[in-house]
């Protein structure tokens, strides 16, 4: 493999390790730009995406709207983290994620998805510019 | 460290996401195409092993027919890679796995183990030469 | 990103996968071993932290203990490494952690936690100076 590849690879997981720590602190600001200005994120399968900074900002007050009922530290774990870059300069990455959910006088309660993101670099930066979540059967 | 093993370490990631995530979909054959033509794969301790690509093909369609009375989505984490080089080239990785298990109505299904490998190149290819899998203590 | 800081990213993997598969077996001087000599460890918030590798290897002999009355094999998983290299040379990390606790007859048992590191070069060779676990809530 070459050098550049490997490089890119650690890039990748440190820019996840970043990104879903941000979201995981409910930094929805800071995780939000993590994604591109014309970004798309389908978090559920046949329902219609967020768009755009302000549309992922808006995704994550809304999530975390639920905590103040239900209190819990969500940690949100990718791996298996599985890159094609493509011809055009962007990198198709398919990843296994666990969201584990903590709440006091609980087990951890676990949902079981894959991520599917394609990364494009903006001024050297590195961003997700789409995103789709595929998740697990579950008990739902 | 030197930069041809920190390479190798991005390689080696890659590398396990790419050849589980094959098998997590079923592609028995191209799972089997990330081992040696050799290969050895002790799947349990104490039991004979398979060896080389058509039992390795074998052993994935073997395990799938479970899933029809049965029906999951296994995902194979593998995390917590320990590399050591060798001399003759090859690679000895033991790495921490979990095997999730989903299914529909139910909370994830969880397996630990450790997964001892043989990793060899050909035609500068990194594949798996050697597996065994080490379960933890579990309730079976 | 440089190359410089990819391969750090490789070799802190590296380097914990190391780590923690040194504590998971119990070995208590090979785990110590990884810390500077000076090292300060904080268990839990709010409580005093070891000092040292004597300290640490203590440490891991107390709780090695309870497994002689709670026999156990801890799988301790760290992911999601955000790395911020500072000028002075020395590393800060922010990883999530999975304690995974596997005992006969018993699904796992998870604990998840966040670990803050301070990782600092000696003789060329990366170890943890300080490590401060913080515990996600629980049933506990």
């Amino acid at each position: 493999m070459s050098s550049d590849v490997t490089n890119l690879y650690a890039e990748v997981q440190q820019f996840y390790a970043m990104q879903m720590q941000r979201l995981d602190r409910v930094d929805a600001e800071g995780y939000a730009a993590t994604f591109t200005e014309d970004a798309e994120f389908i978090h559920s399968p046949g329902q219609p995406g967020s768009h755009g900074r302000d549309g992922i900002t808006g995704d994550v007050y809304k999530v975390a709207e639920q905590f103040e009922t239900d209190p819990q530290q969500r940690r949100h774990w990718f791996n298996m983290v599985n890159l094609e870059p493509s011809d055009d300069g962007r990198i198709t990455a398919t990843i296994y994620c666990l969201v584990v959910k903590n709440r006091a006088g609980q087990k951890p309660e676990f949902v079981s998805c894959v991520v599917h993101d394609i990364l494009a670099r903006v001024d050297g930066e590195l961003l997700t510019q789409y995103r789709r979540v595929e998740y697990d059967p579950r008990d739902v």
